[in-house]
């Protein structure tokens, strides 16, 4: 536990100023560049009770998150967000500086403008203009924000939640500021999220020359109706909060630069993006039984980034959607489409919805966020904090 | 043309001692090592006319030929073979020093001794012997002799045939010296040779991010939909003097390093060895059908290291064969098996068959040949040059 920081140079009742706070800290995964102290520095005064939690791992670059809780009683409502950005790539594709948190025709630009500095800033303001409205929380309100998002993702959400699991810190529900809306405030909340499997295929032969087809055995034959029968068929037809689940090949390999040589074996590389019918076990069961139907020697490895979630539409869905379309005049779709995020590691503590800014910018150059819906997304979370003890106590 | 080279320091009617001369000269690709200078010097002095041809390309190691005739008459019959050698590889795999040219227990060992300066050492006996004897040919008794048949042969065979040409230096049937037999002296005659065609595929899709599927377009499926087609059934069932053409994949790759992301292309190599029942148009056309079946923007490229060939039973084959059958007491089986060899350029300029020793020791360690073969050899090749006017004149 920190001691409280030095009053911040900002208001935190203004989320632009928090924004650009944030913004200036050069935060590239796993840099903290300064980013949790400013938290810190707002939600002390208020009286978040602060823990930076530094994590690290052999192999692996150690990195700061931070966990503040306002509030000792039950039930703990948790916003969950990263201050760690991707890089901003080629510097001169950029119009302003990066890092500056420059405003510009009504809009703010900087790296993590939507992803997510400015939701977390949207959520320190929504916070201290609860707290400083006398809006006393019949439970907690906390902050679970890592810095290890965008990167490996080893040494961030995931531990905090262990660390908060093993000092008895249960959450009761979660809105992570993902930026979850495709063009305008107010379009989409995150119910859930499909999971993602990445598996290794090593198909086995053996070598020979190619005027000697029968003294070798080409594997590669073999891979090749592997892959064409792994990729025949959708892996199922959806379900009514997804999409079907989705098989991509990533990459195959073989590296054999001689054209007169039969190489041992091949190498591909699959990627299942998968719905709630499917577990790792389910899949490796499809993948094998097709694999198997060809025959012959082959190893299959994988591992899961995460396994599919759903939040069923409820209370906390319905808590977000009404809020968002009280502000924004917008009756927010349920979706369960695109990447992953750190909600795959809390969906096993608590109920989880996302709720962010537009995303349209997000890990490109001119990464911005128009005022407006800096404010409005304030003005959401406010209305959050304001109902939901009431509605999920 | 050079002048006679200085008398040799061995019997150029020994096989045994002119093929320890050849493999005591460390001539592996490109490198001549002095072996052409044995040759020489073996020839001259027995009346042939030497031809050093140093041949250089950009991009490649220049090249040491050797065209040898004697006499300036028609027919010309030519023995054609190659002096350089492959590597010898792991040196602590040997027994004995791969170029030391030493015998033990009735056997010659090094490097080239089967793949072939044995053969080129018992041509060049039978030659000698065949001059002493007072055989005054009714014709041309000529080698062709290349240092790059091992490597690119870019730089070999087929740039003497073209000097050859343009010195109107004709010939009218010839003999290849590699080393025919699978296992015993006597056991086979190429009497042709399958193609070789590789070829390059490129599939073309769209980048993108696997959680976008529908923002992308992946090339890999295609590509194991068009490789499993073309691998799905033989080219055909062969020929009278041919085994079914053969198509093996040898390398696929795409390179994507990241998991999450779907590749803009993917690439195979195949190589196809074919019978006269193909040439590179329809094998191209072969595979555009199938490929253009599954669709999708592809590119394939190819290169033809050599077209298949057929010396149909007759005259050449029935010399060669007899002369076998006299001295080993076997009738060679005829055959197009096995790899490429400097005959597929030497077909486009007369008959041509390969008849040498055994090779089951070619390119590998403690390469050897039985002193016998060596000698029975010599008296097959003896036994052509004294019927060859007669019977192809």
């Amino acid at each position: 536990m920190s001691t409280a920081a030095a009053a911040p140079s900002f208001d935190p009742c203004d989320p632009v100023a928090v924004a650009q706070a944030l913004i200036r800290c050069p935060s590239v995964t796993p840099e903290d560049g300064g980013a949790l102290g400013v938290l810190e520095a707002a939600l002390a005064p208020l009286g978040f009770v602060c823990h930076r939690l530094r994590f690290e791992e052999e192999g692996t670059a150690p990195v700061d998150n931070l966990y503040a809780r306002l509030g000792r009683e039950g039930p703990n409502f948790c916003f969950a967000g990263h201050t760690d950005v991707v890089p901003p790539g080629e510097l001169k594709g950029w119009s302003l500086d990066p890092f500056a948190a420059e405003i510009h025709n009504g809009r703010l630009y900087g790296r993590g403008a939507v992803d997510m500095k400015g939701a977390i800033a949207a959520f320190v303001a929504a916070a201290a203009r609860h707290v400083k409205a006398g809006g006393a929380p019949k439970g907690s309100i906390s902050l679970l924000i890592t810095g290890d998002e965008e990167g490996v993702a080893i040494n961030g959400t995931r531990k905090v939640l262990d660390w908060m699991q093993a000092k008895g810190e249960k959450l009761d529900a979660c809105v992570v500021g993902e930026p979850t809306n495709p063009k305008a405030l107010g379009d989409m909340i995150k119910i859930g999220r499909r999971g993602s499997m990445t598996a290794f295929l090593t198909v086995h032969g053996a070598q020979g020359h190619v005027a000697y087809p029968h003294l070798a055995d080409n594997p590669l034959p073999r891979l090749a109706r592997m892959l064409a029968a792994i990729t025949a068929e959708p892996l199922d037809a959806g379900t009514p909060h997804f999409q079907p689940s989705n098989l991509e090949l990533t990459t195959i390999d073989v590296g054999n630069p001689a054209h007169n040589v039969i190489p041992a074996q091949g190498k591909a590389t699959l990627n299942i993006r998968f719905n709630d019918l499917h577990t790792a076990d389910t899949l490796l069961a499809w993948l094998r039984e097709r694999l198997d139907r060809v025959g012959g020697s082959y190893e299959l490895d994988h591992f899961v980034s995460g396994d599919s979630f759903l939040t069923p539409p409820g209370p906390l869905t319905e808590l977000v959607a009404d809020a968002a379309e009280r502000v924004t005049g917008r009756r927010p779709e349920y979706s369960t489409t695109g990447g992953t995020s750190d909600a795959r590691f809390i969906k096993n503590f608590c109920p989880v919805v996302e709720f962010g800014l537009v995303g349209q910018t997000m890990h490109k150059v001119d990464e911005h966020t128009a005022l407006d819906d800096l404010t409005r997304l304030t003005d959401i979370y406010g209305e959050v904090l304001r109902n939901v003890f009431d509605r999920l106590g």
